[in-house]
């Protein structure tokens, strides 16, 4: 008898320990910098550094906000705002060019606990098009605007606006000419060098998932698109249950990937569904939902957080830029498949 | 034993004649003309026929391809037409006007066996947005084009191109001056006759969802927005995930109502998840989903077929302009709610 009710004293100690650690507060950051043909071989030491110091540079600033209690939201911003203002990644500075030498700049964000969101497409003057995205959210009864009109918003918003001229670079005029040269000769044959390169023209995208001390998630992603995009081509970057998608009870998303299977995937979205109505972990959500992608013929990568900070960086490409910082202060920070 | 030998029998021609029942190759059809606060004392009997005869006309013309073995792509392109050059509805010919009193039409396609998908943002010269929306999907590598890029693309393709002006009619522009006074002197009380008159006009889709003889759903939806949209602002309806969904694991859905709430809450594609991963019916699906619509704040509503041609024509407004016809030819055309 005395046996019984010491097992049972604890028993209960053990229960409410655990309940208690459950409860215990956590945070988490993950971002993305793009997922493609990402080889080690092809990159100069120096190139790594600079993306691994970038990387590490964006996540540290969202990990700061949320360590000391601020929201999911601004921690999305504000990391991706370092992304978006380096010429590494294609968004914001960095980003690609269109067919007609013109920039086109997409962007989503998603509130995990109203499940509030704005996204803006095809602007060309917004410096941080995650901010945009993030005022049609606040200022506007809109979920989605687009074009010139999405510029008008931003600007009427008092976002910080640039000359077209801002973002487009040396190196991704000489990418422009190189993909429509590729596109004109039909040169590319699988997997040669000219097919690598023409792919990765295809991936570049940004993305951060956040949670925040109060326990809710946010989700932004912002891109330049797709190089010598014609026709005002939207991709999945601005749609909400494609490229990103927040939801406390189930999970955050940020895809990056080639955004026409993204679309007809709604890859954001399907993760979110297998973690609420099948009880999926999020890494093997992602992994089913990639899986799916890749039936269809595409790939990508996603970086996926839960309310409970686990998280899922999977990617069906060679590489995907990507890091992962929670509550305990550990970061990593990687670049290619296997690390 | 010779009974047990019966029963046995007996039970191995039920389940053969069951399991022949669902093999029994069947066809249907499903379309909306838009949900809203539509009510039988604010409509005159001249209009309510117009509109049951042209919903009438639209599911019977799908519907005769469908028996004929046509495939579910073409019974939803050319159901929709009809609807897209009637007046009647707000898509093609009776869209309603953007602040700039300007035109900007959204449609979008997928085709449930392959999940190709296409769609168009913001055009102003396609007669037929549904077209343009199919073409994408056929013939371009991408799903979404949006602004001049797709109408340059439509007319790349030799769709039938008209002028602005072919959209802009006296009824359009009446209900725009109206929302502007309406917004402008902010007049507007719940559940006053200005306040109808103004939800109504957030509302006007028109959508259809086919199964074919081959087991194989698509669904399409098309749309002129909102009244005195702005920014660019696009809504649901070329958003695949939000306002069209089709995949023969599921259903096919096609969704109308306030976009910004459908975006949000990813209906279509979150319909067809709860389908295919709680096995729930594709009505009580659709329930759960607006339902999560209208917790947000939102309304409007679905229509929904699944491979067996199950079918579902759910809405949480007063009234859905809608229609329904399968394999027996037993044809449901409503309106209002508890008809």
């Amino acid at each position: 008898m005395k046996n019984i009710f010491i097992i049972t004293l604890l028993l209960l100690f053990v229960s409410c320990h655990s309940e208690k650690e459950k409860q215990q507060p956590t945070f988490g950051i993950v971002i993305h910098g793009g997922a493609g043909t990402i080889l080690k071989e092809n990159m100069s030491d120096e190139m790594e550094k600079a993306y691994l110091k970038k990387l590490t540079e964006a996540i540290t600033t969202g990990h700061a906000i949320l360590k000391v209690g601020g929201t999911s939201q601004d921690a999305v911003e504000k990391t991706i705002h370092v992304m978006e203002n380096s010429p590494l990644f294609n968004s914001g500075k960095g980003a690609v060019l269109t067919a007609n030498e013109t920039i086109a700049l997409d962007a989503s964000f998603m509130d995990g606990k109203t499940l509030n969101s704005g996204a803006i497409a095809g602007v060309k003057h917004v410096k941080n098009p995650i901010s945009a995205a993030i005022k049609v959210m606040h200022n506007s009864p809109h979920v989605l605007l687009s074009g010139e009109g999405a510029d008008q918003f931003a600007a009427e918003q008092n976002l910080e606006t640039v000359p077209e001229s801002y973002f487009i670079t040396q190196r991704r005029i000489k990418a422009l000419r190189r993909v429509q040269e590729l596109e004109t000769n039909k040169k590319t044959t699988r997997h040669s060098s000219d097919q690598l390169f023409y792919d990765n023209q295809r991936y570049g995208t940004v993305g951060c998932v956040a949670l925040d001390l109060n326990g809710n998630l946010a989700a932004g992603t912002s891109t330049g698109g797709m190089t010598n995009k014609k026709w005002g081509r939207i991709g999945d970057a601005p749609i909400i249950g494609a490229g990103t998608y927040a939801n406390n009870s189930s999970c955050g998303v940020s895809a990056t990937g080639w955004g026409e299977f993204f679309i007809r995937s709604v890859v954001a979205h399907d993760i979110a569904a297998l973690v609420e109505y099948k009880s999926l972990s999020v890494k093997e959500a992602s992994k089913q939902v990639l899986q799916k992608v890749e039936d269809l013929g595409g790939d990508g990568g996603v970086v996926v957080m839960d309310a409970y900070g686990n998280v899922s960086m999977e990617f069906n490409t060679p590489g995907m830029y990507r890091a992962h910082m929670n509550s305990d202060g550990k970061l990593t920070v990687r670049i290619y498949d296997n690390e």
